[in-house]
């Protein structure tokens, strides 16, 4: 199985509104729910390429409550979290029904004491070896060590399991030393970690402070990827349909799908691209047909290294 | 004891955010929660003023057990919702930290079956032979037929149980025919009701519509009685420190409680107006120190009615 790390997982509720006025009052005329995350969106993704995959992380409150039992209702996804005493935050994305336009409000999510840290670094090690592929995704709850993630990728590496990160700041910049397999660095994620603005530069950059490959989601300018192997770009032949979070989510899912099918790096990055293109923003949801039509029509242009 | 019913119950929910922009991402920097709907914040007064209350209405989800978990910890007060399938809503104010302006994201709440609605009318003939006074209060749920209050008032007087009715729109105004024993409107639904702005004659047309006694909440101008015994004006002393929501169900707590306690009508008036302006925004409590004070002070004006 694919196991999926999201330390600060969610409840992502949705919101349609006529048009949000802030110091007004507003009648909400539909409530979406789902659980959320970056590291469980990927799971989704994942559940709905018919892999097996496993999400553990932390889940707490009604709000936890409410996350696991909509997680049981995914076919092919096993619920690993670890319970805690705080509840799991809530997210709430407000949709302008006139403009679409969306804006968010992200609790910060439950206090993790050092005891539930502990536990969870346990239950982390007793998955692993079960693990074809990990991706650590998102940010980290209060009470979370800044270096979480460095430590996590260690344990994977030492466990013999490629490791995916997918984060950003303080936690990318610790995580990136202990030298994991690939990083998804958005454009802003990227240039903070190296300083730099040009993509091409920055993701040579990222490699050179410890990632082993760099898969850069730059929006419409698609997937840029520098690895061992060689470097690429990867475009998806339409307007990208989804929404930045979940298209980003669907990137890492597809190249740990390639990665766990063992395909070369440009048929990754084709699935990752494709993938990304297919995801509905409307229903957060893998379009099967959408994404197989798209599959053929991904340029990836760049070269493999000299051997 | 003194029941109160709310067909909406809500989990109320509280975010302070820096500024709210529309469109644009937001940390929360604080979460508050408690349990919400018109007649539980009115029976969560009544608990902090020593009355026995019960609780009834709907209840359904996660939301609905956060709701019933932390009524639990409220002494005095005892959990009489009736069990729903459908989930309790949630309503979302947003406080900006700068402005102290506030956003409101309101639910519908959930949709309630015909054997749902039949359940609770039967647990609301078995509450009302233990009970001293009802309150009747808030918006009707989605699948709850608009003539519910009507209804609900009829039983609640062939029961001999002094009823007080606080909604809006159609439900009041077919609540009103059932002649309710008082009805607490604000100043838009007054105008609503009655066609006319003009308080004092609005209070009066409202009394003909059918209400036995009219007390017209009207935010800085105090309360406006109309009743079988007299008119009568009352006005706390300082400036309203309550949210308008808040105030006017310390307005309606203030009322059942002199009702029950058989005191005249000026000084239920006293008790409503002084418990209103005693309710801090910020916490939603009572200040009972405040409360003491302003009782004394509050001014009522008016005559008795000839007897």
């Amino acid at each position: 199985m694919i196991l999926t790390v999201t330390l600060n997982t969610a409840l992502d509720i949705t919101y349609r509104v006529g048009a949000l006025r802030p110091h007004a009052s507003h009648r909400v005329s539909e409530v979406r729910e789902r659980p959320g995350g970056k590291g469980v969106t990927v799971a989704r993704v994942l559940a709905a390429l018919g892999h097996e995959v496993s999400v553990t992380g932390f889940a707490g409150g009604t709000t936890g409550r409410e996350v696991r039992e909509r997680l049981a209702a995914v076919p092919g996804l096993v619920d690993a979290l670890v319970p805690v005493g705080g509840a799991t935050r809530r997210t709430v994305a407000v949709v302008d029904e006139h403009t679409g336009g969306t804006t968010r409000l992200d609790e910060p999510g439950p206090l993790i004491t050092p005891a539930e840290w502990s536990a969870f670094q346990k239950a982390y090690e007793g998955l692993l070896p079960a693990a074809s592929a990990v991706a650590l995704c998102g940010s980290l709850p209060p009470g979370v060590p800044v270096g979480a993630y460095a430590g996590l990728v260690r344990t994977a590496r030492a466990a013999g399991v490629p490791v995916l990160l997918d984060t950003s700041g303080e936690p990318l910049r610790r995580g990136v030393a202990a030298r994991p397999d690939i990083i998804k660095p958005n454009a802003d994620e990227l240039a903070e970690l190296t300083g730099s603005h040009e993509p091409l530069r920055a993701t040579l950059d990222a490699r050179r402070r410890g990632a082993r490959a760099v898969v850069a989601s730059l929006g419409a300018e698609g997937l840029l990827a520098a690895t061992s192997e060689g470097r690429w770009r990867a475009r998806p032949p339409a307007q990208d349909r989804g929404t930045p979070a979940t298209a980003g989510d669907a990137v890492v899912a597809g190249l740990l799908s390639g990665l766990v099918d063992r395909l070369p790096w440009p048929d990754r990055l084709a699935r990752a691209a494709a993938l990304s293109a297919a995801t509905t923003p409307a229903a957060d949801e893998v379009d099967r047909a959408a994404y197989g039509e798209l599959l053929g029509r991904v340029s990836v242009t760049g070269e493999a290294s000299a051997a």
